[in-house]
């Protein structure tokens, strides 16, 4: 095709980092052309609908307090949210048996193993307090930190199996990784940019209290209508070329755009799938390929009745079962209480182990592991099935997030959005807050937009990075670490207190007996 | 462009890899193209020419016994081999001090290091021999071992500051990447595949034996003649696209061609270069995620006289000094003597935090300890210098090769060269034996192009893989491990037989004292 087609500013990837981006540039008045790879515009939001179950959210869906770009931009476009059910009790299943509960984290009657929780969620929301959330790598503990696993600093932090068990589930269901397979200087910034392991981890007043109505993917969409013509669909960029005079951008079709900037609004890995003219730098070349998209298959099982509301659950459940497909369930029922549904993960390891089993394969395992866990064989009999593996897909690579094997975070973070001559960045692994969800997509979209146009001299250096302020419905509640929890000692310390007192009361008790009964102790 | 070329087999990359593939193919009467995105063959391979140093290889460059793919290739078209200088004494610099040694690895005076040494190079040879070259997720102990990075395994393995530091070293110097960066399933896996620990480190019997008269790039830039106008320069692939029928490629440029069969021989990560109608499986599409490419750039510092062989050395340092830009150097002057030269690698982390300096830069700081190594400010006067990023190539990634980090060897290793319907992979990474090497590329290539002639029904299933016969020239010599090597004790063992032999002792010493003078010792 012969002649570029315009436009001030190119973005690629009909995202909501992308479109967020190119509604801000629209709306400061420049003209927008959004590139996407795929018939469709969302990326890892996806809603689809159906007579089943009327629409489904097949990728990310969980909005909560504190996330108030997601929020505010949710309102403005007229998309109303409603509160994942958790009126009823939880379930923590373990070691073959399920234990209801409420709060966020499952509780623990062994008082050894109380210490170990209480101690491994203050031990991590403590050490993210460490790591500045705009540039981890001038944390002073970064190399240390990065330089080893997740899974060495639980087994460093949990003395007990049962946390240490619970700490896997933790970063699976967060980061759809092993711990393994995650720089804990990485996973701790992650957890620390959600508010903390309780934040991050809860429904009530946490990432996982609403959902919306009719779906997330109604925020791409209308963001696109907006958009009118601006966006691009079955556009896969292919190059980006690039000199003093300005950036134009070629496609798969042989499509070509010509611009003053570029915003790159896809995951970090996935630019791997252009070809840049000049070349990237050196440490962006080598960053790009160390930052894979985490593994999940999201399950959605269908039925006739929310049979577990009437024995006391919510429909969270908790399970620590290795051969359950599952790890981490939610209720998936419509707000006005049509079409009962659990939602269901199958995370990490057992992603890519299940991932070749049929579907019918895995709704039959998936459906046993729910009659189990909630003891009723009613889950054994679903009306209809939906899931969704993001593993195969080419234009998302996996979901929810990059992650960053050890190592890597310290030397190559501080290349993610650092903008390469006229080419910027936004997608939500360049967030500062509540990154790798919609919330982070926002944020990192928005502001890449104004460094665009701060590089255009329409607003200051100052003007790029916005603090949205608290949403007025969507509040947040603090969240409350009591006395206790914050000066309860750690498993070895209470270890080493009780030794000491022992003596101590031992040496107590034999300064109080006669001194001739004394000597009698050591004959 | 409309129309599409023609060729029974595409091969993309015309690395070692590609064009071993191509002429295995072309000799067997199948018409073949390959598609090089650079404007140049030889890939990882890259010998140039100047007045300053006649030759020299910018790339891979060093062969040895038991490589007898490359050994066979290379004879075939002409091109001979020479020996590296190892005559006079190697330097072991650490702690702020050069040791002068032979043999493949620096001795230790110190007998509780000399055994923590011995126990390191036995433990890393023991285990390699537990996983299987050709399906190294069958070994029993692949999960386990893949959950950890080497640098779990050295400090498991490792009890003294010495050995574990020279073992980071031997990490860098083999697999251009960090100890915490590896799974270890993967680094052994790695190492087996060269022979052991001291095959793949040594010079004299080892990896470093040798290089090629003229340099390395000959032998692809002689098999690219052979295949005359079927090599295309600067078309990157940016699409394939199968079906029952046939495949089909699309470059950059828009040409297209359309054959039978595709071979990708890139390394794995940069296939995500490429666009693919249908879609890679999921386990591939996430395999091309986590496999980045090591950190390197390749140093050559050219002398007026190679002085240090006046003072009994022959070149090779091995540097340990977190000061020191190069970690490991091998003497690169030119069979006849001319050209003076010390190669010299800057590795993993570092090349990550030199990459930023200006050349002259690294020159002067390289020179700097070169002459503390040495001993001699001759180094401080280097006639020409060269270097290599490797990290900053588009099309390469990094060098030498991909690396695994821990958690994705154990469950997307099974991926590496499974065919996608008429797509076949090849790439050193692909190898069974000296994968990451010249010699592992050729018989990745070799493998792929008879895995098409058997889809082909040209050849049967047995045919496929092929294993070469020693080369009669550059025979290998056994890896003799001493009876002492073999038998002696690790330092934790050898603690506790020191234990129980003093308890021994004292016990035999007590029995042949006179009764009466036993209870003297307890009053």
């Amino acid at each position: 095709m012969e002649g570029k087609q315009k436009a001030d500013v190119i973005v690629i990837g009909a995202g909501l980092s992308g479109l967020s981006a190119a509604k801000l540039l629209k709306e400061s008045g420049l003209t927008v052309v959004v590139l996407e790879a795929r018939d469709r515009v969302g990326g890892r939001t996806y809603t689809v609908t159906g007579p089943k179950f009327k629409y489904v959210d097949l990728g990310g869906a969980y909005i909560g307090p504190t996330q108030n770009c997601i929020l505010r931009l949710a309102r403005e476009l007229g998309v109303k949210t409603y509160l994942v059910n958790e009126k009823e009790h939880l379930i923590h299943y373990t070691k073959g048996k399920a234990h209801p509960f409420r709060g966020p984290f499952p509780p623990a009657w062994n008082p050894i193993v109380y210490l170990d929780y209480n101690n491994l969620w203050r031990t991590l929301d403590c050490l993210g307090k460490e790591i500045p959330a705009d540039a981890p790598w001038t944390c002073r503990f970064a190399e240390q930190w990065d330089n080893m696993t997740m899974r060495e600093l639980i087994d460093k932090v949990c003395w007990t199996r049962t946390a240490k068990n619970f700490a896997r589930l933790f970063v699976n269901v967060n980061v759809t990784s092993e711990p393994h397979e995650v720089s804990a200087l990485w996973f701790l910034w992650y957890v620390k940019l959600c508010g903390g392991t309780r934040r991050i981890f809860s429904t009530t007043n946490g990432g996982q209290e609403r959902k919306f109505v009719g779906g997330s993917g109604q925020i791409s969409e209308k963001i696109a209508e907006q958009l009118k013509g601006g966006v691009k669909l079955k556009q896969p960029v292919v190059r980006v070329s690039q000199n003093a005079g300005g950036i134009s951008v070629e496609t798969l079709t042989g499509e070509k755009y010509q611009g003053a900037y570029v915003i790159s609004a896809i995951p970090p890995g996935l630019t791997t799938n252009i070809h840049y003219e000049p070349e990237l730098p050196a440490i962006r070349n080598q960053l790009i390929q160390r930052v894979p998209m985490g593994s999940i298959i999201k399950c959605m099982m269908y039925y006739q009745k929310a049979f577990w509301k009437d024995k006391g659950y919510c429909g969270t459940m908790m399970i620590e079962d290795e051969n359950s497909p599952i790890s981490m369930t939610l209720d998936d029922t419509k707000p006005d209480g049509s079409c009962p549904c659990i939602m269901g993960f199958i995370l990490a390891r057992k992603a890519r182990q299940l991932i070749t089993l049929k579907k019918d394969e895995r709704k039959q395992q998936i459906c046993q592991i729910y009659a189990k866990v909630l003891g009723s064989a009613e889950a054994l009999k679903p009306v209809h099935y939906e899931e969704k593996d993001w593993c195969g897909e080419q234009y998302s690579g996996g979901c929810y997030s990059a992650y960053f094997p050890p190592g890597t975070f310290y030397q190559f973070s501080r290349a993610l959005r650092d903008p390469f001559g006229r080419l910027f960045f936004a997608g939500t692994e360049t967030a500062t807050k509540w990154s790798g969800y919609m919330d982070g997509a926002v944020q990192a979209g928005e502001r890449a937009a104004r460094e665009v146009l701060h590089a255009m001299g329409r607003i200051s250096s100052k003007e790029i990075w916005k603090e949205d302020e608290e949403d007025q419905d969507i509040p947040s509640q603090p969240v409350r670490v009591s006395c206790l929890e914050e000066w309860l000692p750690s498993v070895p310390a209470f270890v080493s207190m009780m030794t000491i007192s022992t003596f101590g009361l031992v040496a107590l008790g034999l300064s109080l007996v006669k001194p001739s009964m004394r000597l009698h102790f050591f004959k």
